[in-house]
Parts: structure tokens; C-alpha cells; sequence
């Protein structure tokens, strides 16, 4: 049956360890986008494995980007075209980490499946797979052509994309009429559409002192040491209360407007829940608005660790030589990550500079995404809420993201055409932690919803609103 | 020959992957000792492998402790007995760290010989063997009664070893003339007595928020992070300049003395060669008093590293849940460990309380080593600048040691007997870094000085000085 289909491929794609982050699992992920392809081939797509270029890595040496994966069902110019985006390359996860189970082996504990990818973003994918296979099953035709198109390099900030799809807007994409990304998820037991994505500009701040690590104890007191220096300039990011300490970051950030906070206001949220999920006993905010504002529409830094130190258990006495902050600054209208690079570099090291040390500091920006919103009263908003209305028999809430979906923007820009985006998956999946885990009655839902909405569209076609 | 002989000691030693620092490498650790002691009973010495107990672990489970080996050669009671302690454990080490080679496979490149622990402190202890083993081999009586006690867990703080002393103080240390450590290097390359050393302070300082890492887009802006709080609270442990700003750490410190002063001006150290060895354009202080005297005989703080965190290349948009910063405080006279621990608690739970934090601080004090000091006038010292000198043809340097030999300061406290410290090993032998060596030639060298040490002990026992 297609169910048990569906999970078996499930577990294929969950064993491959696509981690887009780790330059030594690149052939893994290379595996990755051949399964896909494979898969869709067998379907009776015409797919192609789209040759996207290479990746320049810090150390200067280069590094073949995962192909892009675009397939066609259906080329009837009297049908609308939709296409579907998702990326099957995944965070990094180790059992160490604190997984329950192996991440790479898709787990079933009491109707969920765990496995690092299940809920971001593999299980969706497959959802919309199904949704076509569910179609060829019944022996039904589609009642719009599909398209997809999936990437390897999502997690990274999806290098290549944004000129694949430029130097395919007047050929794949040009009788694309509207695209659909579900690679995100609900934010409560209540289904839910999304209408806006955080942005993410990721940084690498690197201190580099002695030629090599050193013993403290022979050292210490001599040495101005990398990891103080480091210490020393991460601390002045951000405020114990949350607020942004880099000159021009806030200034940006567009005003919430009184329709908005009347709108958060409404939203399905349980704050208690939230807090228990997560296991803590105080948020940053202690009021909802506040508290949905700061989740998708206001920016926040986040330090990530620090590569080159000390990091595993025990103690060990070194003066790191080489330090490598990891943070990043979620980006939100109206911020721009050109903008956001500069004031980030300047201020840093304007703070550097103050320390008067003789250290060296590098700071990259390794990732520049934009945030993106969609306007929630456009007929696809409308066709998404009835298949959600059909299949869960509730009306879902109107979202935003707190995370990225660094392509939707260039989706919107490049292809001007619209977006919606399907969300898929608990709020308590445990998306980029330990236990990812996706359900089996979301995923099934899903399908169903992904088989309505594309009913839907026919049905709304008919009524001629496009 | 005793030399290849020696060699294939140290490559059996080396390879043993004997970390103390590491629970999972314990049974590595227990094989190193018996290894040692198994070389020790083939030379016919009278041996014994000590059972020292448990170590508790922080989740509070227990772990056996590496037996302490004892070795005894000879009993006349007309002669003096020296004791020489060495330790067989070794800090973390890893190819990726940036070793050149394998640092568990002892290598052999143009007269060095790399490896971890090659110079800290298995070739030292393996020199005083031999020293036993050449009087053996040209069939001579060795002039004193010779003992060792070597011990497995001196890189993280020797727990158990001091409960052992004091057990055996009237037992296997009864007849014990003074004590001999060989735990340190050179300052340049000329050889060195050392007559002080720097204890240690090291702490854990874990943050902990969410019962799981979270991802940073999702929840960014809405937790409070640990990480944040964990850099915020190490950012006010040392100022840019070096200044320690824990209340009441700096004013224990006993003032350096205008013999001191002139004493630090007359030996020899090359500033440029310092920094040219470390690879750096800037020291803490440009002048060598107040460089040796920070090296020496002051605190300070070193920050190694944060556990927890994401700390592998690549990119990770992850708030991790609990982070544990490892640093740690130098320890000179006049500063109590026990003190330090209080200073050093009190001021980062103050800290931490400013910043109103829902997250829990757990601040833990790991090693607690005091410092030591002998009095260079001491007969044992006029000895052994004579071995220096017969053997090198030049008079050592009086230096200190800015690392710690945790056990110096017990063997004085328990025993009552004099301790020399014996420096083998050239100020660029990469204790506690990547590329760890010990060069043939010292080796070699205070092999001979060993020898004629315990010669010139009985030399001088004829003139009668003690």
C-alpha cells in the first residue's frame, strides 16, 4: 500500500546522511539528490539532476554543490502548473548528542517516527510525492500539472538556488503559476498556513593568536589569549534582556502595526504549553503578542559555540591558538543582509579594536537570507484553507515563521509568482534537535491536504477567480 | 643497547592512549600502569601496584582510580634513599587537533620524537629508569636506595594520590630521603633547576536552560539562552589587560621581592625567541621581569573551552540547551585553593543573579592543586646544579614552573623531606599542544644527569653536608 510505499522510502532517505554543513558527508548528500531523482523517475517524471556549480569553502579550496533535482507530471497547457520546493539535505546529528535512538535509522515509537530530517524536511517532500502517486493509484488524472524542484542545500543557506532558478525562469519556471514550500510547521495541535519567514544572516568570528594551542599553565599570563578576546566581543551582541547591542540592526526593523498585534492576539497559543515543551520556566516575554513578535518579526542574535576550543568532556589545561564563533542574527522586513554583514563586521571589530590586542579577527558571513511575507487574502490562501477546512474539519491559523526559507524570496522575486506556504508537522517535532520526529496521522493528513488543495485549485479554477 | 631499549619502552608507553581525563579511555589507563610496573619488576625491582579507590564522577557515578605504581631498588640502610615520582597519564590529543602525525605512534623526525607525552612525562620517568638500568647494565651498585612512585591521574589533579601518601607516609616513605620530580622543562636551552611551580584552580561553570538544544529560528528571541548567559558571566572573570576581577583573587597574591626582581633579571630568556616560538607579535608585558613574574608567580585565568555547544566546522542554527565552560586559575603563594573556590563561586553566582536569568548556574570545582616552593640553597639544589654542570658543562638556570605539579606541594606537607625538581626537556617540547616531542638528545643528556645526580648524592654524603 502506499502507506508502508511511503515508508519505506522514508527510511531510505532518512539512513542518508545529507548533512549540507559537513563537507565530508558531500558525498552522502550527492546519494541523496540520486535517490530523490530515482524516485520520481520511477513515478514516470521527467526528471533532470540540474548541475549547479561549486562552493567555495573558508580554506579557499572548492567543492561540487549537490545537483538540483527538477521534475515534471504533466505538460496539458489547459492546466494550471504548481511547483512544489523542499530539501532533502539535513542539520548535523550525532547519537552522542542526546538522540533516544540512531538519527540515521527512522524509528517508530508509539505512531511517531523519529529520525534526523523526518519533519524538516524529508517526511514533507514525500508527502507531496504521495499526494501525485496517491492520484496515479486511483488511476485519477492530475487535475494540475506538477512540478519539483528540490535542493541539497537548504540548511546552509541554499548556495546555487537563487542562479538556478534565474538561469531557469524562462524555461522550467515559466509556466509555473504558483509555487508551494512546506517546510515548516504548525504552531500549535491546530493545522496552520504560513505566511512569513524570518531571514538569516550566519557569522563566523574568528580569533587567531599563537601559532598553536598551548599549556596553560606554562603560558597563562603571558599570552593575550584568543579565547578572552573572543569572550570578550560575543558578550557585546546582545543584552541579558534580548535587545540587539549592534549599532542600526533595530533601527531597520519595520513598526508592528495595530493589525497585527490584534491579529497575534488571536492566534492559538498557549504559553504554558510552549514553556513546558521546551522545558523552561520563564520566557523572554511573558505576554503572547510580545511574545509571537519576537518569534517572527523581530530580530535576535543567537550564539551557536565556538569551534577550535576545548569542547569535549573532562578538563583539559590549552590556551586555544584558533577560535571560531558561530552566531547568527535572524532578519526580518525591513532588514537587509548586505546592510546587516557591514553593521555586524564594523561593530565587531570596533569592539576588537578597543581591547587593544594583537590577535587577529576574521569576521564572514557565511549565510544572507532574506526574510519573506506573503499577503494572506490572495485566492491561494484562500484554496489552502479549504483543503485544511476539508480534511481536518477546522480552520487553520494564519502563522509566521520563526526559522528560514531562504528561497521563497527568490522565488517571489525572480519567478513574480505567488506563494503559499503548507506547513507540515507538530510544533513539538524538534526540527534542527535531538529526537526529530515526524507522526504518521500528520503525515497521512498531509497527504490528504497536499490531494485537496490540488482539487481545490481546480475547483476554484472552474469558478474562474485567477 | 639501552638506548634502542629505551626507544621501544617509550613507543609501548606512547601508544598506550592513557588519558586521565577521559572516562572512556580508562581502561587504557589502567593497562599504562600495568605496563609500567611490569618494566619495573623485569629490572628486579621489588614492586607494587597501589589500590587508591574510586574517583566520583559529576552525574555521581564512580570509576576505579589507576593503581599507583611503587617500585623499590635496594634497602641498605646505609645509604640514602631518593624517590623519584613521575606520572604516566597524558592530556587529550587527537590527529585532527592539527597533529602532523599520529600522536599515539611515537615518530622519529630529525632527532625529535613526537608524541603525546613523549616529553610530559613518560620520557622523563622512562630517563630515571634508565639511569637504574645503566648501573645495571655496567653491573655497578646504584649509590642510593632508589623508589618510585608513578602515578596515573596527575593531568586531572592526581585525585587519590595525596590519600596514598599520607597512608604510606610511615610505611613505604619512612626511610624516603627526598624526592626527586622530573614534571617540567627548560625556559631556554640551557638547563634548569626548578624550585617552584604554580598550583591550579579548575572549573566547570554549566548554564542550563531548555531540556533539549532548540532550533534558533524557531525559538530565537523567545528563550532565554544559556550560551548568552554562559559568555556574558566569562567576559567578567579577566580584564583585555590581564587583570584578574574576581574580588579578593589578586590581593592574596604575596608581593614580589626586590631579590626576586633582581633575580628574574639575570636569567636567561630571550623575549623575541619567546615570541617567535609562539608565534606571536605581542606578549602580555613587553619587559622579561614582569613576563617571568606572570609566567611564574602570579595568577591568572584561562578560558579552554565550552562543552555543550555546537563546536564542529560548518554551520548549526542551534541554541544549545546546556553549555559547561572549563576554566581555570592559576594558583601561586599566598592563595588557598579552598578560598579561591569560594571567590570564585560567590562573584559568578553574583554575577549571573544581575542577569535575571530563569536559567540554573551550577559552578564546580574540579582540581584544587596548591602551588609550591623550595629553597634553592638547599643542599639537594648545589647537587644537583653540580650534576647539571658535569654533564652539560654549563651551570643551570633557578627558574620556576608556571604549570603545576600538584604533588610536590603534598610530598613536603606529608613527609617532611626535601623535593628537587629536575627539568628534562627543551622549552619547545609542545607540553599539552599538538606536535609533542622530546629530542634525543636531552633525553639522552639527563639520563646521564640522572646518574651522576645519584653519584654526586653519594659524593657529597662522604663530605657529610646533611
Amino acid at each position: 500500500g502506499e502507506r508502508e510505499c511511503g515508508e519505506k522510502s522514508g527510511e531510505e532517505w532518512v539512513a542518508i546522511e545529507s548533512d549540507s554543513s559537513n563537507v565530508l558527508k558531500r558525498p552522502d548528500l550527492h546519494r541523496m539528490m540520486e535517490t530523490t531523482a530515482q524516485k520520481l523517475r520511477l513515478m514516470g517524471g521527467t526528471v533532470e539532476l540540474v548541475d549547479i556549480g561549486e562552493q567555495e569553502l573558508p580554506n579557499g579550496q572548492t567543492l561540487a554543490l549537490p545537483k538540483v533535482v527538477t521534475a515534471t507530471f504533466g505538460t496539458d497547457p489547459n492546466k494550471h502548473t504548481v511547483c512544489v520546493y523542499g530539501h532533502v539535505d539535513v542539520q548535523p546529528a550525532k547519537l552522542e548528542d542526546g538522540w533516544a535512538t540512531d538519527p540515521y535509522n527512522l524509528t517508530d515509537i508509539n505512531g511517531n517516527l523519529y529520525g534526523r530530517g523526518a519533519s524538516d524536511n524529508k517526511a514533507p517532500v514525500l508527502a507531496w510525492i504521495h499526494a501525485v502517486e496517491a492520484y496515479q493509484a486511483l488511476s485519477m488524472e492530475l487535475p494540475v500539472n506538477v512540478k519539483f524542484v528540490i535542493e541539497g542545500m537548504e540548511e546552509t543557506g541554499s548556495n546555487g538556488l537563487d542562479a538556478m532558478i534565474l538561469a531557469q525562469r524562462d524555461t522550467f519556471f515559466s509556466d509555473v503559476d504558483y509555487i508551494i514550500i512546506s517546510d515548516c510547521g504548525w504552531l500549535s495541535r491546530r493545522p496552520a498556513l504560513t505566511y512569513g519567514t524570518r531571514g538569516n544572516c550566519y557569522f563566523f568570528a574568528e580569533v587567531e593568536g599563537p601559532k598553536q594551542d598551548l599549556h596553560s599553565g606554562v603560558y597563562g599570563g603571558t599570552v593575550i589569549e584568543p579565547m578572552t578576546d573572543l569572550i570578550g566581543i560575543l558578550d557585546t551582541l546582545i543584552s541579558p534582556s534580548g535587545k540587539i547591542l549592534i549599532p542600526g540592526i533595530r533601527e531597520a526593523v519595520a513598526p508592528l502595526s495595530d493589525e497585527e498585534w490584534k491579529m497575534y492576539q488571536d492566534i492559538q497559543f498557549d504559553m504554558d504549553s510552549y514553556k513546558n515543551k521546551i522545558g523552561v520556566t520563564q520566557l523572554m516575554y511573558s505576554n503572547k503578542v510580545d511574545l509571537l513578535a519576537h518569534m517572527w518579526r523581530y530580530p535576535t542574535v543567537s550564539v551557536h559555540g565556538i569551534e577550535g576550543a576545548f569542547s569535549d568532556s573532562g578538563s583539559k589545561t590549552v590556551i586555544p591558538a584558533k577560535v571560531t564563533a558561530k552566531f547568527s542574527i535572524r532578519q526580518v522586513p525591513n532588514m537587509d543582509p548586505a546592510m546587516v554583514k557591514k553593521q555586524v563586521t564594523d561593530y565587531l571589530h570596533s569592539v576588537f579594536a578597543k581591547r587593544k590586542s594583537p590577535n587577529k579577527l576574521k569576521v564572514t558571513m557565511v549565510i544572507g537570507a532574506k526574510p519573506w511575507l506573503a499577503d494572506t487574502q490572495h485566492p491561494l490562501y484562500e484554496a489552502g484553507k479549504a483543503a485544511v477546512k476539508r480534511v481536518f474539519d477546522m480552520d487553520p491559523d494564519l502563522i509566521r515563521e520563526g526559522g528560514t526559507i531562504p528561497i521563497a524570496r527568490t522565488f517571489q522575486d525572480v519567478t513574480g509568482k505567488s506563494i503559499i506556504m503548507m506547513p507540515i508537522g507538530g510544533f513539538d517535532d524538534g526540527l534542527h534537535s535531538q529526537n526529530e520526529k515526524m507522526s504518521r496521522f500528520d503525515a497521512t493528513g498531509f497527504t490528504l491536504v497536499s490531494s485537496h488543495f490540488t482539487l481545490q485549485e481546480v475547483l476554484e479554477q472552474e469558478t474562474g477567480y485567477e
